[in-house]
């Protein structure tokens, strides 16, 4: 239930070339708080509820709780969820061991590429691949829950 | 997913000798937002989540969504929730095709007594039990999300 990630930006298109897999993802949050995000998310057939936590310090480590809904539920909950659901495509891309989830934005976050990566311990050794930029790890403004209510493309307003 | 409830003050103890079953209950909310509050609840050995939406303007229609979970997930999502955890015993009371739920609060809300009951459309007609008091439908200081926050023993401060 703890969750250990790494967060990059991403620096080129090259990483759509080696995705094994991608899928649409279109989230909202009936909480937007850091100490209790609640989210909603349609990931292409599949419902899902998540609760997350504080992370720690290092921003590594953050209580994570999902639970699969039905996706007619799903849908319903994303209507009372806050303005700004976040549309996206995951592309996953395995290196050595590892998975890296990239997610590219649409919408009001448009030109956003996040890539992560979740590790078994906090010190784990990765394999960077060469599209992977400047480690953006807890920096809260790149949580999706508060890209949903601070739009990237708002940022620079 | 649309209930339709109605709400009432308890006059006096009496219920609880008609009650043919009693469960404690302790829920946390992750949201106290009456637009779409978050519930995680504790029902003797069962876990809950539990979305509600707005209230329809007679108070009496509300969206509600609900998903069994865990004990041990319940109990590690009370500890995100916001302060002020609802401690209750509810006791359960057929009165005709009727069940009333009826709450009695301890804690900071120990005083208060609620009976609800769910009907199968707004005009349906009930048999009132005599302890049942005043009408309380739609009054928002009533919800247990509003009495996590501003707890009964304080309503006269």
């Amino acid at each position: 239930m703890i969750e250990i990630e790494r967060k990059f930006l991403v620096t080129s298109n090259a990483f759509k070339a080696e995705a094994f897999k991608q899928t649409k993802i279109v989230q909202g949050f009936l909480n937007t708080d850091k100490a209790r995000t609640v989210r909603v998310r349609l990931k292409g057939e599949e419902g899902f509820i998540t609760v997350k936590g504080q992370s720690t310090k290092n921003g590594l480590e953050r209580f994570e709780w999902e639970k699969p809904i039905e996706k007619t539920d799903a849908e319903a909950l994303l209507k009372l969820c806050e303005a700004g659901v976040i549309d996206k495509i995951r592309y996953e891309i395995k290196m050595n061991q590892h998975t890296f989830e990239v997610d590219e934005f649409f919408g009001a976050n448009a030109g956003l590429i996040i890539a992560e990566v979740e590790l078994s311990y906090p010190t784990e050794v990765i394999s960077k691949p060469l599209w992977l930029g400047k480690e953006v790890t807890g920096e809260v403004k790149y949580y999706n829950s508060q890209l949903s209510k601070k739009p990237y493309k708002t940022w620079g307003i």
